[in-house]
């Protein structure tokens, strides 16, 4: 059985939608990211020394952790669903490539100062000023395309769904992006994406 | 024939040790990121929107960003060379994990901020202070390991290389790290490095 390390709304809402996706069983375990303790009891230090989620434990123990990594891992899980590209191929490069975009530029560069408890004020407000950038490329892309990958949805637009989450409620701009809204409404609506956010959002609520 | 786009010591080092490293041939086209201007003429984005070195263009005209992206390509094109772990296998997985720590959590959340003209003064300060973060965790790693991937060199290493250049530069706590500085230094006498390094340097020095 896999288990996904995950905190609610967390970034690794993405694994959750591509384990959904891809129809593949996991057990799930929610961490505390201020102190570390686990659902299941324990340190979250003694799973990965990083001590940040999404991480992905396999069936033979292996410990895998960013989320580029694991969406392609899950996809490969089941080829059948086709969620990437298959690997050696010249399209997975292009999926490594917006899954590459999305942790730098959008994730990192701007939702995780954003949100982040450990950045100051000004840190947060820059990264909020400059959070368009990425929009606007990221709308261009969907003005012309379906999906990040073309017609047909695969793990990059897991990742951006969660992306898009965060930024709408981030930056007043956003209904600048009509393509970006109705991109985020469409993929909302698949049954595996709208599950995934239900229950962790469920889980917010809680006392 | 292959194309890379770069600007000298820009993150695009990496994609130049990669393809010495592999023996793949390539033209090297110099970008001036402020202007966008090439040294073969005509404007940078009409080669790709993004604006952003790396770029590199392959023999079937397919443009390939990101750093992770482009080195996993390069790795494939010359298999012989064992400069990642072949596509499909679970020790890839592990590779793309590395690449995709060293993109967003030492380059995107911490040399970015501090080299690049479009941050200010406070954004600049936050991100020298906590560099230590990623350093620290790259230190523990390698003093347990010869190279990031265990004991043979592979292109996430050349990621690493440039990172840590910058690093040693940005930090003045960099000599609390004598795995990085040591690993640094065994990473700098490999030729293909060497040769990649000098090359950038002195174009930088060039009026």
């Amino acid at each position: 059985m896999l288990t996904l390390y995950f905190s609610p709304m967390a970034c690794s809402l993405a694994s959750r939608i591509g384990l959904a996706e891809a129809g593949v069983g996991a057990e799930y375990v929610n961490v505390d990211l201020a102190s570390k303790e686990m659902s299941s009891r324990g340190s979250f230090l003694d799973v990965s020394a990083k001590g940040k989620v999404p991480v992905l434990r396999l069936e033979d123990a292996t410990i895998l952790t960013e989320t580029p990594a694991i969406l392609s891992c899950i996809a490969d899980l089941a080829p059948g669903k086709k969620l990437a590209p298959p690997p050696g191929t010249g399209e997975r490069y292009a999926f490594q490539e917006w899954l590459s975009f999305l942790g730098t530029e959008l994730h990192k560069q701007h939702l995780y100062p954003i949100y982040s408890p450990k950045t100051d004020a000004r840190v947060k407000e820059f990264a909020r000023s400059h959070i368009d950038e990425p929009l606007r490329f990221l709308e261009d892309r969907l003005e012309a395309s379906r999906y990040l990958m073309g017609d047909a949805f695969s793990l990059a637009d897991a990742y951006l769904v969660w992306g898009l989450i965060l930024a709408k409620r981030a930056s007043p701009a956003f209904d600048q992006y009509p393509s970006l809204a109705s991109y985020l409404a469409r993929v909302c609506m698949r049954p595996a994406v709208a599950e995934s956010i239900a229950v962790e959002r469920t889980m917010l609520k809680r006392p």
